[in-house]
């Protein structure tokens, strides 16, 4: 089996990360017998800036037919007015999850060795958990509208929305998971006494799965909670399950905590294999030192290893998976290298950081 | 004039920790002119438990007849099912919230002399901002419903709701507080690109508003983004406006960054004077240490500063200003007390820290 890969660079440093990725997929693959093919799409803000199109149905249909999708990074400058309103977010990111189906966004919280974590006193033996956000409900499905917009009377809603459908595959995606872990540790992270309503959906839809689980341990955090916890005892956490908002705003903390942008990793991942996954960094495009061979890629090299192991799994590639498990034991082999350095100004060029992980292999 | 205070001890160490706080205000008020009347509430999970009674109607008008009140902390035991679905969150502290119009939760992150951040290199420096939260809007209105409750097809929905009205006098709020402080300098925290509905009535009322306050500085953080900076910079806030949820968020993380729950403080404040301000720790009732004199007091020590603030400034009372302040000082004092210390196990037993503070006064 070969597998079929569509390239989006995106933006800004977006290209350069994710060309460093494929030089370390170049190096890796042949030792695994992994075959690749990869396809390079344009979609992306400058794209759109230059000819007004972002992605349509006839994209994600082509986008489908791939085995999986990696992505560098979408966005243009900041405050571009002809980019408000969240149009290349929801134009390429969401749309891709939605349609694709990319029910669950798999994110890593891991403190590697030789990256500094902002938090004193913690080290890798504390920050090693995994977050499963659900990624197509909630306060992302567009729900919501206006009253009397402009005027004094202004009324604007936005509706979280949960299915049981939903939030139960998710569930159950991630007990599944966190069967796997060393610590069959599960936390259901909400807010279920002030949403009472889409917290109830969560919890009963938890509670009930869990029945099934006997050997997983459960807890139950409030987001403000969790939130405080992150900080200071994240060492509570192994498995964590979550709605798509405040997955993002846990995993931006999970991020901060395990050393930051530079070196977070995520997966959009439909599970039943009907559509490809999508992974990227979690990182911008940061324009400001886009195409001068500064940005670290090592985020991105991380999400192609993600990438690699998940689709494997998914698609039953035991290539892929190997080829994934050895990029993965590479960036580890290569993040202390960073020690005493940031990661976005390591002084390390992108191409050497994936030469870095190629030695490494 | 003559402070009427309503007093609600609420559960577990509730009534120790407002018990030392009236310590103190006993202590301090004479040297400042200060009269002042308390009377006591039984509002509570475990008033709740025995008589069924949570907070009605008529409860809500006998408090409204209050200039202030302090509260301890309501909550029963963490799994109680009796108290399942914020029955008690709910019934109290939201409904005194929505009905005295309490529409800012006020909340200083500051990290004080001798208390430790969980953040590595950071110092009282670069932590010092007060977060202003909408605190009668958003997804904490209580809209939503279930359809298909309890089969395989349920569906959920839990509706954030934003209005001009409400929005633009937190916003307006915000902008007179960034005014009055050193850095003038206030930041939005939303999620505008994807919340485009109730997003956009925030950032447009922010942008207007703004134009009002040309000598005050902005600037616009996604939430995800704003929970980064908050451990990996918080130095870049110094006034924040934020909506009910994500500040509920944001103020947990920013307490966790300030030395943990056991120094925040809050308070919820109808600036109009039209109804008495709320004021609380933002810890919970610890019903594990209750009854021990082991209960730090000095969130609330320092929320009974903020009450006398801010209730002086609001009804025009000088004396009640000067003994927030010299309390709030005196707390100052007191801290360094804690060095190397865990607030939470400081050795200290509850009346001992309220006699620091008077030592302190
Ligand atoms: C860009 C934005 C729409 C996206 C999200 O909110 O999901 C991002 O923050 C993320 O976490 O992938
Ligand atoms: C207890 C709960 C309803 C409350 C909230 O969510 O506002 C608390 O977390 C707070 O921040 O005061």
């Amino acid at each position: 089996m070969s597998l079929n890969l569509a390239i989006l660079g995106g933006d800004g440093i977006g290209p350069e990360v994710v060309g460093a990725s494929l030089d370390v997929l170049k190096a890796a693959a042949p030792g695994c017998g992994l075959e690749y093919k990869t396809t390079d799409f344009p979609f992306s803000a400058a794209h759109f800036l230059e000819t007004g199109h972002v992605l349509d149905d006839a994209d994600v249909e082509t986008l489908r037919g791939y085995d999986a999708i990696l992505l560098g990074a979408v966005g243009g400058l900041p405050n571009d007015p002809r980019l408000a309103g969240g149009v290349i977010e929801k134009g390429i990111l969401l749309k891709l999850r939605f349609e694709l189906d990319q029910y669950i966004n798999l994110r890593p919280v891991q403190l590697y060795p030789g990256i500094e974590t902002p938090l004193a006193g913690k080290t890798s033996e504390h920050i090693d958990m995994v977050v499963v956000r659900e990624n197509t409900e909630d306060l992302y499905c567009g729900v919501g509208g206006f009253v009397r917009k402009g005027t004094a009377q202004e009324v604007s809603s936005q509706t979280m929305v949960a299915t049981r459908f939903g939030v139960e595959r998710c569930v159950r995606y991630a007990f599944e998971l966190a069967k796997t872990r060393e610590r069959k540790h599960l936390t259901l992270v909400h807010k279920t006494n002030v949403l009472t309503f889409a917290g109830d959906t969560w919890h009963r839809a938890f509670k009930e799965v869990a029945e099934e689980y006997p050997d997983v341990e459960t807890a139950y955090h409030h987001v403000d909670a969790c939130c405080m916890y992150l900080v200071t005892q994240p060492e509570c956490y192994d498995t964590v399950v979550v709605p798509n908002m405040f997955g993002d705003i846990i995993t931006d903390l999970g991020a901060a905590i395990a050393g930051g942008m530079g070196i977070a990793s995520s997966g959009n991942l439909n599970p039943s294999g009907a559509a490809p996954g999508m992974f990227e960094p979690v990182h911008g495009s940061a324009p400001d030192i886009a195409g001068q061979n500064l940005a670290n890629p090592i985020a991105t090299i991380d999400s192609l290893a993600l990438m690699l192991r998940e689709t494997g799994r998914i698609k039953g590639s035991d290539a892929a998976i190997k080829c994934g498990e050895q990029i993965g034991a590479a960036v580890k082999k290569t993040t202390p290298k960073f020690e005493g350095k940031r990661l976005d100004r390591s002084g390390f060029g992108t191409d050497e950081v994936a030469r870095m992980v190629i030695e490494a292999l």
